[in-house]
């Protein structure tokens, strides 16, 4: 037996080696291993397609790369880390002495062991990210390059999964899947996504919540080009990005700031006593980028352990599977199980009998002892409920105000609903 | 001559011994002493009305009550204190072992001296309320318990004192009657409150006031069920309660929050310099509870020293005529006074010669001679009721932004109206 | 070669010896050596005229005015300064005891060695002012008396400076120019907007800048009934007083307290990091009362170092030229230009591609390698501007939200316009 830590974990292990891009076959490699867990829809849409102010891109794969000394040796080489070529790299083989060839390379001199991680999605170029002391190393003289890859009319490769739920209106979830060997970033989102993902088709929710394997950026643009009608059903999401390191928990709001997933979130963090910060919206990160954009402004916030760019190891080759830990991604996974189990019950009630208190006690809803000071929490949560049911305060509202748990507050509503005595 | 604070405190006392409950005898002897300071209009509404989902239950009256060893003793003794039988007790008359008797008496273990206060008004039992030491010293044996005591169709009685003003909108001053021998809750509430009446009937206040002598909630309820019509009338109202205890005063909320009686007696508090406390409203205490219900949403709020439940003698035989003072009423009483006369004087004008300022030294309004520095106070009263006065800013909203004192600011529009300048 | 300060300082020397009040050639011999610097539209309006509430009163002026003793000593002169006199002071021609002069003599008695300044605009009498000590050093005895001044029938006078934009929308920036011989109120506030006219006209503005010299009180009122249809092009003003005396800088927000020259010159006085000071609206000061009135409530706010009535040399011969210094000027000179420089480029724009981020990159807005996170400024000033361009929040909402500087904000949006990504 297993912890769900562990079996994220595991996960992230398995998926990390994959030469992950926007486009290619290393993307659909990580959605069949996800498959494996929770059903996924796959979607291929073909370069050239227009989405949004975009255009599908051509797809990229790559067999190999290398750097090579005269005598052969590979002192750079794509087969030890996916990280060693930059992303998108067009195909390349020459020789070249190491002067003309450093213009290729990419390291990173504050961290001489580290190899960078670098893109060039949309202007054509190639190169290598390499260690600064193995750059260091390298004699003057000539090099062999090699960068076997295909840049060419293909598709851009995406997966959703759905949890059918009471009502048409949907929650999204969405973590991007196009960055190769990093752990953090974003293997433990995925991982966290997939077993929040099974965690709630156990449930039968009152939400459709929608699962996005996306590549960031081109992917979410063009989920949202092609599900124009869907995004007005879509009233509340999460980005998940960062979800496995050591720090502590960081909720960055969506662009309203006041939506209900950023009050139910940050509900959530501070019920839970977790020391956790809470960040207001910016125009960089993830995918919250193009749910907030103006004319979406989604309720989509993001849930992260360390944000972007906020770690040293943040897009190198130490964001590996030792940076990222079973309990960190639990501990993310139960915020977003909670996050979810409160907006899911979060409902605007409206009180029946607003005229004065109804009389509880003849629908067995209150002690019949009068005179005594201590109240029981179900009782106050009832006449809280009650007081608050206007159809304007939401269950969260009332938790806020009344100071109780939201579990009383939602039970309250549950036997006061059974009662008649207030409608949703 | 007494003072009104020990004026008040005799009304108390006389007050205290009688056995009053949510109907019967008792408030209509507590109402008739009232009535010998302030006119009444006692109202009996009959058993079985319905008024908003409830429903006026059967009256209650009770003559004597006992327990009796076998000796003939009294060792508990409705006579000795109206606290010593359960309120809406059935009529009872038995002999019964010491062990079955046990299920029937209430005790308070943590204050062994003192007898508590205790209800069942919708659910029929009988009960005896006794000191735990006096428990603790009864033998094993046979007890004779009598509860002499009616409950019939009959009324449910409440009264109105109301003094006219110039318009139509009323300002409700509540208190419950329906407690038996507790000073503080609420027989203070009710002495302050015929005092209050008393002070106001010499002005002649611009808000019609109606003051409510009622049993708790199904008294509320009562009135408001019967005065459907006029309760849109109802423009500000404070519910007295625990008025006389030592602790400093306590304003809660209305429901609404920032209704003008919440910014009135904020105001007058803070002014005061007095040390005080404001909370939040909640829905739990007096009949605010009604009166803040979300059909109503009355701009009601809830004056007390020391809040319900928040004092250890709370519903026991130690709130006693001891636990209340003159002072600490005749504290109350003076915080009362001055909220209705802000209240009452609280307006919004419109500045009639809104463009520019009008040129109050011809008016006589000004002083003459220019240059200095020392603007008096009444001058940049008239300056702050002319810049405010948009029929958007009250002159409470004039006094907070000015920093001067209320009256000095009512005194500026005072002068302002007999110019000409400015019209309610 | 002087720099700006000093220039400012020199003119406040060349006003400083006229006697000015709100009518009379000293206003008319201040215009005219304003006019030396900017372009002055100089507005007579006779005596009589009716403006808003007020009455324009009769002009006056003064020729000379003393107290001489028996020995035809001038023990008060005119000649010396124009504060000896009581502004407005009727014709008078006479010799009387000290005792009966005593009633028309006004002193500082707690600063000995100063004269204040007094008036009597709209009750006729005459007076001097001089120190307490001159007073106390007069022998009893026979004075002469004599005011040469006409209170006749003619004009009051004001002047207008106006620099086109490119829209009809005006900012207004006023200084009274009533007081006589006082440095700091308001000799530095007139120096301050003519510098600050003349660095205005040197650039193209997008408002339409209007200052106005005019008389304290009856000259804005003046000003605003002969311009009623113009005041509604007046988005934002600013009223100059007090600008050069040793105290920080005071900000006192227009009536309206979030009008946007109140965020602008509260945005640039802290980015600045200047020591500084805001304050509320009130209804007493300067020209701020009449144009922040209730039936105008313009966006007008007032600029000061230390404001009206705050320092001890306030309305007495203390405040000289010595009193103000070029640095204090300067500093106010500079802050104005921040000011308008920012509320002059401080629009609303319409991200015309407001689903999903646009493609920056193919624009050449974008830096091409990716993976980095040393996102720069320009860009994320970009992100920002798109993100947040939904027609409500201008650039300066963009700057707080941000934190970036304007200047790179504003800069981004410029450089989106240019792309034809926005529209203001």
């Amino acid at each position: 037996m297993t912890t769900a830590g562990e079996q994220m974990h595991a996960l992230v292990e398995r998926l990390y080696p994959l030469c992950r891009s926007i486009t290619g076959d290393g993307v659909r490699a990580t959605l069949e291993i996800i498959d494996e867990y929770i059903p996924l829809q796959v979607h291929e849409v073909p370069t050239g397609t227009q989405v949004l102010d975009w255009t599908v891109p051509q797809e990229w794969n790559i067999r190999d790369a290398y750097v090579a000394d005269t005598a052969g040796n590979r002192v750079v080489d794509f087969a030890a880390s996916s990280l060693h070529v930059l992303g998108y790299s067009v195909p390349v083989s020459a020789t070249m002495p190491l002067a003309e060839l450093r213009e290729h390379l990419h390291t990173l001199p504050d961290h001489p062991t580290w190899v960078p991680y670098r893109t060039s999605y949309y202007t054509p170029q190639w190169g290598f990210c390499l260690a600064q002391e193995t750059l260091d190393a390298l004699p003057d003289g000539e090099y062999e390059v090699r960068i076997d890859s295909t840049l060419a009319d293909g598709h851009l490769t995406y997966a959703e999964h759905v949890i059918p739920g009471q009502v048409p209106d949907e929650v999204i979830v969405s973590c991007h899947v196009c960055h190769p060997s990093l752990a953090n970033d974003n293997l433990a989102g995925i991982a966290v996504a997939t077993f929040l993902a099974q965690a709630l088709a156990k449930t039968t929710p009152w939400y459709t919540y929608r699962f996005l394997f996306a590549p960031g950026t081109i992917g979410a643009i063009t989920w949202l080009a092609r599900n124009a009608e869907r995004v007005e059903h879509v009233k509340h999401g999460l980005v998940l990005a960062c979800a496995g390191d050591p720090g502590q928990l960081t909720y960055k709001q969506s662009r309203r700031g006041d939506a209900e997933i950023d009050r139910v979130t940050q509900h959530v963090l501070r019920a839970s006593e977790r020391p956790h910060r809470v960040t207001e919206f910016t125009p960089y990160g993830y995918d919250e980028r193009q749910f907030c954009s103006p004319g979406f402004n989604l309720g989509v916030g993001s849930l992260s352990r360390t944000p972007y760019a906020g770690y040293p190891e943040y897009h190198t080759s130490a964001d590996n599977v030792g940076f990222v830990s079973p309990q960190a991604m639990a501990d993310t996974l139960a915020v977003c199980n909670e996050t979810f189990a409160v907006l899911d019950r979060n409902r605007r009630y409206r009180n029946l009998s607003p005229y004065g208190e109804p009389q509880l006690g003849r629908r067995g809803l209150y002690d019949s002892l009068g005179g005594r000071s201590d109240a029981k929490q179900a009782q106050m949560a009832m006449l809280w409920v009650l007081n608050l049911s206007d159809g304007e305060h939401s269950l969260l509202d009332v938790t806020e105000r009344s100071g109780l748990p939201f579990d009383t507050v939602a039970a309250a509503a549950d036997a006061l609903h059974g009662a008649g005595l207030i409608k949703a």
